[in-house]
């Protein structure tokens, strides 16, 4: 976050936060799906995701018609939809910049490997850490970057590594055609927003969010 | 993210996407301060955050008149205001359920203390782990939650712990009176949301985020 929530659209024009959103309803279509739910109403679905049914139906149709009146949603046709327009049925192969305790975390992270996002290479500049494997995962010297990049046909680059370094990095990776990255080093990345995306993970920007809550909520 | 994009209204109705934008613009204006900039349009400042200017006058709107016509924002002035509104004017403290690699990587974080953030206390089941310290802070046992929450007057609990034991956990900080959480386990923590509030930081989100984005602009 949250870059994301600035003016990005895409192509066709959906607000980043209806991806985000997509991104729930598919989590919840998948729940459904694995308890054997056949189909729902965007009523119901809506409420399971605490929001109203107008905004569901208003995200959905930026990409066509859904759903049967009276019948609601076929779960498994929905979720199969969303995963065609999210590009999930499509498996990534992702690099880690920066092979820290994040990067540890990251390679031990049971959630992406399901949803397709296969983490094939780490880059550190620290002798100690190149050649050895995170959870069987090979660390590569960053001055190796751009044939590791291509060696392992990546296309999404998650940056962990500290702010000094990171501009650079990043446009190294820029320049082998990276498109992609999932940033978690506490700066803004500077970039062509036309050509490049770059999703910010700013837990301090999160905490903040908590700070105003909890101010708000004892006035 | 993103219960926070979801329909989160605070008592003053601010949507959480203007909240997370004032951290943002909080932190253009703490960089221009550092660079010695007294003064800044609502245009300039738009064009740094690459959103229209009409949006950043909403958002600021929500709390008041601010700048003054001809002459623009007072760069300390807003920063301060913000800082206010944001709560970020006192300090919190903080707790790490989990004491693995992330959490290994959220106490070296930079991004934190600055804000007022200071991690107190991490919690783990691990005898291996239990009263060994991660950058000076001590790891205790679990079962000892209510009281080292208590004894740290905890006010934000960060989840980093595998999802089997989450909301059990999760559950037992909201009984001791925590009202704000962040959580980076993949799951979504039931909760009553008029008491409690939790930002999630869902990574395979924004990863889906960005495969979206490469599924458009290859189309």
């Amino acid at each position: 976050m949250d870059d994301n929530l600035m003016e990005f659209r895409t192509s066709t024009n959906v607000p980043e936060v209806t991806v985000r959103r997509l991104c729930q309803y598919s989590r919840h279509l998948e729940d459904l799906r694995d308890q054997g739910v056949k189909n729902i109403s965007s009523k119901a679905l809506s409420e399971l995701m605490q929001i109203k049914d107008s905004q569901l139906r208003k995200d959905l149709a930026y990409f066509g018609a859904f759903g049967v009146r009276g019948l609601g949603y076929d779960v498994e046709g929905l979720s199969s939809r969303l995963a065609t327009i999210l590009g999930t049925v499509k498996p990534y192969s992702v690099a880690v910049l920066g092979a820290g305790n994040l990067c540890a975390a990251l390679t031990s992270y049971p959630g992406f490997k399901p949803h397709g996002f296969h983490i094939q290479a780490l880059l550190d500049n620290d002798e100690n850490k190149i050649g050895r494997e995170f959870h069987g995962i090979q660390v590569y010297d960053v001055k190796r970057l751009p044939e590791v990049l291509e060696m392992h046909g990546i296309e999404i680059v998650i940056v962990t590594v500290p702010v000094k370094i990171a501009q650079e990095l990043f446009d190294q990776c820029v320049e082998c055609g990276i498109k992609a990255f999932l940033n978690f080093a506490p700066l803004r990345l500077m970039h062509d927003r036309t050509k490049v995306k770059v999703a910010d993970v700013d837990a301090s920007c999160s905490l903040k969010v908590l700070s105003f809550f909890l101010t708000q909520s004892e006035e």
